[in-house]
This record gives structure tokens, C-alpha cells and sequence, in this order.
């Protein structure tokens, strides 16, 4: 299915302060050149009747400069770690003068299994062009190719499609100038006191920091851009290990300075080649502008940026309040078209969901009204919530199967409950007892993304049930390490390791910022055991 | 068959001095910008049992503004006449802000047939480098692709691989700037009296012009380089077309100015990235190094390159006096290796043709012998020329056939006969019987490229049949234009439109200067009649 938003004759509203503010906060890329590692091949093997992509080890890279390669041969090279940069190499020609350009082909993956699928029988509905293909020809040998494109990867291909019959080509200096905003050493490592935790924070940091580019980018492989929705858990995630405040600020002043006419914000932002919103909405996503901007103002203090951009993230719960509701207050349905996010998976009824994300987002804009000393607002939204929580419970709380349902078929499924835990529909004890029960029922639509995942260890935490949330965490994202990640994915099924929403797992990306939140989890709630209330 | 030459341990002899004068002539490129000219379609039909590719008219050019292409768009645009250089075009967005990156490809064609074939099934031995085919991905749009290889093509196809569901690509401003040493204002039309001729004249300079790049490139599609026998034949269109006398002076200093160890002049020559000579050796272009430095110092009188030059003329007919004969002077044959080229085609015995070369250069010794004065060395070349004229007769003459036969199984080619009258084994009257003889026996192992053509009318109008040879010229090269040439082709088999020396057509070469000989001989032979004998 594929989902996307698109309007005709966009119209925006432009605040030309606000992005100027962002342009002045565009960071200064870190760059650090990385060297090829070794030389590796990789297989499909077929294990307890499950395909597994497996690298073995096949030379070592002072064996390199021994190898010649001429039409079809190939080589794979293991950088060691995910990286994002720049790629440059040496093409140095052997035997007679070359005299006809050398035709190669690079592929480059972030997980093994990319370089075994057919990319020309790609079928989906995302763009091929998010393939990391290149077919080059190299005119005069020998060559240092440096490629103009950014790519995001741990193996390289080099296929030699042709040299010709006279000469073969030999590959030196492979390497990477890998490019973050910021830089591993500026997080202190982790220590759990459990080895798992410690490698999840470590491979959640190394998610986010390679994510973090010229704005906070959902996915460096694909896609590349600014999401609401993913900056909420990149911000929470940077507080407590980057501390990288400009960027988030950056972030909020892109989104808040150009908007739908109006004045809804969009779910997604272009800042190349000059900034503009992308015409899709979300209601999810344009709520959570104000919990983005209470997190922002927690961490730093900073109440120009809280006073500048707090009409918009209120307007975004009015805005809600007066087109989305229905005149019971209860989310009016637009099934299958590309609305409210909460998660990928076929067939996810989003109608409980978007209701418990505005009841959220009212809870946050009680902060920042009380922030601003803006009490009739704060008192205004008091009462509201009131209303829709009812409507909610109303609406959507099925007494017999206890559990929320959504949507006229009334689907049950594990996005609604983790939400309106969030959004405090009920109080702790009735929460816990409706993640325990969802967790024994197993509603047949389930969690998909790190994205949702994260929600439902947030609610999990909420209801007091920390020792759990580690545990799901470990079968998780312990789960995608054991599945070989270095970084995390935009998309992890424990029972289907080859899951993709786009119709291959070609286009999938596997460092993917929404997955990098147990950091801030391991990180927010367990080092002393505290926990903070508003925060969830 | 693949026909290449390589040496292991390749060792050459360098002159700086030479070299360094070949590149104080290195020429400045005109540049000229072509826009395109119109969208068409192209088909393959049946016509009478034979497969023809046509080209139709699409739209105007001016209906491109309105074009969207998506995945799986194709459009092709005819620049109305073959060009040789550097294509730019815009790529430009519409629909929503584009969410992913243009991946487009292009294929560059000099003869329309070249965009339906498929090239990812090419399995010829040439380098598959060669298709001229690129795919970009263009992540900032829009975007001015200014691409930075030399491609030679009338027709350009664009497809859109992929955009995104949401945006399509516009193309506007596709022009390419078209680069030669010359102009074709620097030429005045033939006015011959018959327009069949005039347009073999005109599309001869075309071909020849735009192969004059930095050296005088075999083809500007495929190949690119210097070839001695080729120079030959460009540099005689030349003197009676563009007389650009420099570059015949740069490709004699670069063949003289790295040669094999032993001294002997390499086939052909790479002047990118740095000088260098091939680790070929062909027997007969070898030998024709003195025949270009004698048209050379007639058409120009440069005393001082003869004198320079003179040396390794008259060597490379020593080498192959000391290395090449057997006991009674008869040229050892090679077989099947790559040592003699006279043409292409499947089993061609070169050993009487390299014979035939060898008297051919001979006797452009004892020109070059003459003009420096060196007249010990004629005496002795006029000697060797009678003691080889006679081996050549013993050896090859079989007088029940009335025709040369080459190599122990004794094959009758019109190649062999063809160079035997060059060589002027025999007189014009004899030679004339000959020649009508073997068109009338049409031996099977037959002609297959321009170059043999080329000799083909130069014999006849040698024996007298100038009448004969221009109607073998219609047949032949107005053949080509019939077939649709805009310039002249490597491979023309009138029997077999899609005959191809490499396995496939994808990698023919349709603007190839050793066919661009037309001009030449017209202008040099028919206007008044005259006839010199020393240049035949």
C-alpha cells in the first residue's frame, strides 16, 4: 500500500524570521576518513528452514593490491561499522594500456541482504532511485573516483561490468570521509551493569549521531529529511547524550517558519535545496510540534524560542479541535488515506490512536501555557481534555474485551492501547492493567516500527513496569543486533526478518532515528530509578 | 573472433624531441552548440523479410514543456545530424516538492537501431564501455546536467527511471556542444555534376571532420585513437578538404616519437592521459608509416619532418625485410594471430596482402629515398622490389584461377588481389584483367569494411576504370546514406545491414574516418581527370 500525501495547488505561509533563525543555525559538518577494512563475500544460507544473510571473512586488505578484476568480477568491501560520506578509491589499470573505459558498478548497503537482491526487478512503490546504485564510467586510468553522491553503508561492491580484453583493473585507498554534525566521542559510554543494554545504548547513539546531518534526518540511506514525528524521539534521545540544542531549535524554527496556508504545520520538511514543507499533513505529527517544544524549553531554558513558537504549537490543537472532531469530540475517521501516522503495517485503523495523540498533546500544552502564565489556556485545555478523554472512553473503551477499538469494524490493536495509555486516558493502575492484558491477548495488528515500539516501552515505563520494558527492549533491539545491526532499523519484525512496508526491503533503511530512542530510555528512566511524570 | 594484439613485458624507445613537438601541435577545439531539433519515435519493421529500424516524427519540440515523465517515461530527441561532443539539459520538477532523488538513464545513439537493442544482453568481446548509455541519479533538482563525457549520437534518449509517486520530471533546453578541430565552412561543397556524389562528398567531410580531434581519433564513438592505417587514409581526405596540415605533422611525430623497443612504429597510439603506444604491431600499417610521411611532404614541402621522419620510414620496411620473409622472400604467414589487418571479416589469410603492402611501401621508399637524396638506398629498394615482385608471383599467382591465393590452403579473397594491384605486381592492363576478372569470380571471402573498399576503387581507378569505381562508390557509400548514414560507417556489408566484426551492432562505430575516403578520391581523381601514378 502505498501512503503518501499530496495536494494540488499547495499553498504555504511563510515566516521569513523564523527561517532565517534556522539558516543561521546550520551546523558545521564533522568529517573523519575511514579506510576500508577487509574483503568479504556474502551468502544467503538457509537456517532451521529461515534464510539468513551471512559475511564471511575472504581476504585480507593487504591482498588487495594482488587482485585483478575484468568483466564480472567482484568485490565486497566490510568498512566495519555504518558509515555516511563521501566514498573515494583508487582504478589503477594493469597490463596493456587500457584502451577502453573501465564500466564498473558500485553497490552500497547498510545490511548485508541489499547486496544479494535484484535492484532492477524492484518493484515498490517507494523510488528506485533510493537504490545505492552507481554505474560509472572511468574515461582516464589510472583514477581516483570521488564520488560526488553521500552514501549510507557498511559494504561497498565494486563489480567490474568491463575493462576490456587487454586490461584489468587493480583497487587501492578505499575509503570514506564520513560526515556527522556531531561525534561518538562526545557521549560517555553507557554503563548498565548489563552488557546488552550497554550495546543497545551504544548502537542507539551511533543511530542517532549518523542521523544527525545538516537538519536531524529520519534515515540517511532514504528519504534523508526532517519529520516531525521522528524529531520528537531524536530531540529526547540528543538531550541526554549530543546536546546538540541548536539542532532541535533549528528543526523547530524550519517547521514553524513555513506552514500550510492554514497555518497547520506540516509532517515533513525539505531543507535542500532551499527550504520548504512538504505538502503532507499528519495529525499526529503537527501535534506533537508542542511536546517537541516543551522538550526543547525542559532542556534548555530558552523562553525566547518557548514565546516565539508557542501560538503555533497551540494552533495546532485548535486546529484539530475544530476540523478533525466530530460533534460527539471523537476524531472523525479518514481510514485508509495517509492522515494520522502511528505506525507502518498493513490496515492499522488510526481513528483511537489520533484521538489519544491530541488528548497527549493537550497534556503538553498545558506545560506550555503554564510555561507562557497563559492560565485561561491552560484552564481551557483543562476542561477539554476532560471532554475528550470521556469521548474516548465513550468512543472507543469496549468494556467486554477491555481494550480500546478503533474505527467502525472496532479493530483492536496494540497501537490503539499503547496511545491512550500515553495520553493518560486512565490512571496508572487501570493503564498497567490494560498493557498487561494487551500483552496476553496480542491483538492481531501489531507493532511494526522502533517508531511504535518506542511508544510502547514509554507506556510500559509509565505503568511501572520497567523491569519488562527492558526485557521487550532486549527482544527488540537486542533482536535487530543478533539480526547483524550496527545501526538501527526503520523496520524490525522479530518474525519476519525480510519485512518491509514498501514492498522490498531494498529500499529499507537500517539506521533509521526513530529506532534510536532506548538511549534516552536507558538513559531517562533508569539511572536512578527516577521517574518523571510529565515526561511520558 | 577477437583481434587484439598484447605483449607481456611491453618495452618501448622513447624521443623526447619528437614527442615534444607532437604536443606544442596539440589543436584548440572549436566548439559549437547544437540545440535539438525534434521528439521522435523508433520502431523496427519488416520490409520484405528484412528488418528495418525507422524513425518517425513525435511532436515538436516546442510540445516538450508540456511533457511529464515518471517511471518508466522514455523520450527521444533527434539533433537532425551525427554530433560529437558534450550534451546539457535541464531537469526540472513538477508536482509536489520532489521527495527523492530523478534516476534517469540516457542512451546515445549515432544510428537509431543502437536505441532497441538491449545492451545488458551484450556479450561481444569489445568492452561494453563502449554503449554509450549513463544513469544518473540527480538529487538537487531542478538541475542543469551538464555531462561530463564526449558522446558521438544524432539521436539522445531520455528514460525516467524513477521520480516518485509524487512529482514528475520536465525536460527543456537539450543542446550539445559539438567539438572538432575543423569546420565544415572550411570546406567548399563538390559541385560534381551529380547530386549522388556530392552528398557521398559531403557526408565524407562530415565524417572526416568529426573524427579531427585531438589527433585524427579511427572513431569517435568507440575506439578514439590514432591508428597508423586510418591516419593514412583521414590524412589524404584531409589535404584535399580541411588541409590541416599540423595535425598529419602531430600523429607522424607521435608514432615516430614512441615506438617498440626494437624500432618498430606501434598501430595505433594513446595521446590520453600522457603519450603512449599501443603494444600492437600490425605488419602493414606499420609499413605505411612511409606513405603518410610521403603525402605528407608533398602536399607541404616540410623538408625539415622528412628529413626528421625519413629514418623510420625506411626501418620499418628493414625490420620487415630482416624479420618478416622466409628463404625465398615471401612474407612468413602469421595465421590467425593479429599481425597484418588489410580488413575485417571472419578468415581472411593476410599472407599475400602483407606481401602486397610490403612492395606498396617499397615503392614510397624509393620516393622518400629520392627526395633526400639518398641514392644508394633506391638502387637497393629498386633491386628488393623486383627480387619481391617475383616472389610474390611464384608464391601466390596461381595461373589456372588467373588470381592471387594466400596461405597453405591456397584461398582465393578479393583482398589479396586488390593489394597485389596496389603493389603494382603486375601493369595497369594486366592489373585491369585482374580486377574484372575477380569481380566477375567474386571470390567468397569478400570485403567487408570501408578501409578494403576504400583500395577497392583506388585499384580501379589505378587500372582505368574510373567510371567502374565511382559506380561502386554509389553502390557502396550512397548504399550507407540509403541506409540512412549522416556519416560514414565502420562496417557496411550491403548484403547485411547489421553485420557487425564484434559480435553485436551495439558497438559498431557509424562515423568511422577510414570511410570518409570518398572526398578524397573525387576531388583528387574525377575533377579534371588527372591521374598521378606515384600516389596509387
Amino acid at each position: 500500500m502505498a501512503s503518501f500525501g499530496m495536494i494540488k495547488d499547495f499553498q504555504v505561509k511563510t515566516n521569513r524570521t523564523f527561517l532565517d533563525r534556522a539558516a543561521a543555525l546550520e551546523p558545521v559538518l564533522h568529517k573523519k576518513t575511514i579506510a576500508a577494512g577487509g574483503i568479504v563475500t556474502v551468502h544467503n544460507i538457509m537456517t532451521d528452514g529461515r534464510q539468513e544473510t551471512v559475511v564471511r571473512p575472504f581476504a585480507d586488505l593487504s591482498q588487495l593490491a594482488d587482485m585483478r578484476f575484468q568483466r564480472g568480477d567482484k568485490v565486497i568491501f566490510d568498512f566495519g561499522d555504518h558509515q555516511v560520506g563521501y566514498v573515494s578509491f583508487q582504478a589503477v589499470p594493469t597490463g596493456s594500456h587500457y584502451d577502453a573505459p573501465a564500466y564498473i558498478r558500485l553497490t552500497f548497503a547498510e545490511a548485508a541482504n541489499e547486496l544479494l537482491e535484484d535492484s532492477d526487478a524492484y518493484d515498490g512503490w517507494l523510488s528506485k532511485s533510493w537504490i545505492q546504485e552507481e554505474v560509472l564510467h572511468l574515461d582516464l586510468l589510472p583514477d581516483t573516483v570521488k564520488l560526488p553522491r553521500r552514501y549510507a553503508f557498511r559494504y561497498m561492491q565494486i563489480e567490474v561490468l568491463d575493462t576490456s580484453p587487454k586490461y584489468a583493473l587493480k583497487f587501492c585507498d578505499i575509503s570514506c570521509e564520513s560526515v556527522s554534525a556531531v561525534e561518538m566521542e562526545q557521549v560517555k559510554p553507557l554503563c548498565f551493569g548489563d552488557e546488552r543494554y550497554d550495546n543497545i545504548d551504544r548502537i542507539s547513539v551511533k543511530t542517532l549521531k549518523d542521523c544527525m546531518q545538516k537538519v536531524f534526518e529520519d534515515g540517511v540511506k532514504r528519504d534523508r529529511r526532517l519529520w516531525l514525528g521522528d524529531l520528537r524521539l531524536q530531540a529526547r534521545a540528543n538531550y541526554v547524550t549530543f546536546q546538540n540544542y541548536d539542532m532541535v531549535k533549528r528543526c523547530l524554527y524550519l517547521f514553524a517558519g513555513m506552514t500550510f496556508a492554514d497555518g497547520r504545520i506540516g509532517a515533513c520538511f525539505f531543507h535542500e535545496p532551499e527550504f520548504c514543507v512538504d505538502d503532507t499533513y499528519l495529525m499526529d505529527y503537527a501535534l506533537l510540534f508542542g511536546p517537541v517544544l516543551w522538550d526543547y524549553y525542559e532542556a534548555t531554558g530558552d523562553a525566547d524560542t518557548l514565546r516565539e513558537l508557542y501560538p503555533q504549537a497551540m494552533s495546532q490543537i485548535d486546529i484539530c479541535m475544530d476540523t478533525m472532531l466530530d460533534e460527539n469530540y471523537v476524531v472523525i475517521d479518514q481510514g485508509d488515506a495517509f492522515w494520522c501516522f502511528l505506525d507502518w503495517g498493513k490496515g492499522l485503523n488510526k481513528q483511537a490512536g489520533a484521538q489519544a495523540v491530541l488528548l497527549y498533546a493537550m497534556r503538553y500544552g498545558i506545560c506550555l501555557a503554564k510555561a507562557m502564565g497563559d492560565s485561561s489556556r491552560m484552564r481551557q485545555l483543562q476542561d477539554q481534555t476532560e471532554t475528550l478523554k470521556q469521548a474516548a472512553v465513550e468512543a472507543f473503551w469496549d468494556e467486554r474485551l477491555q481494550m480500546f477499538v478503533s474505527g467502525s469494524e472496532r479493530q483492536v490493536s496494540w497501537a490503539s492501547q499503547v496511545w491512550m495509555i500515553l495520553a493518560h486516558v486512565f490512571d496508572r493502575d487501570k493503564s498497567r492493567e490494560l498493557i498487561l492484558h494487551t500483552r496476553q491477548v496480542n491483538p492481531e495488528v501489531r507493532m511494526v516500527t522502533p517508531y511504535m515500539y518506542h511508544h510502547y516501552l514509554d507506556a510500559l515505563i509509565w505503568c511501572g513496569e520497567k523491569e519488562l520494558a527492558l526485557e521487550e527492549m532486549d527482544r527488540y533491539w537486542g533482536g535487530m543486533i543478533k539480526a547483524g545491526a550496527d545501526t538501527f532499523w526503520e523496520v524490525y519484525n522479530p518474525d519476519n526478518r525480510y519485512e518491509s512496508p514498501y514492498g522490498s526491503t531494498l529500499v529499507n533503511s537500517y539506521c533509521h532515528a526513530w529506532s534510536c530512542t532506548p538511549t534516552y530510555l536507558l538513559r531517562r528512566f533508569y539511572k536512578d530509578g527516577k521517574y518523571d511524570d510529565a515526561r511520558s
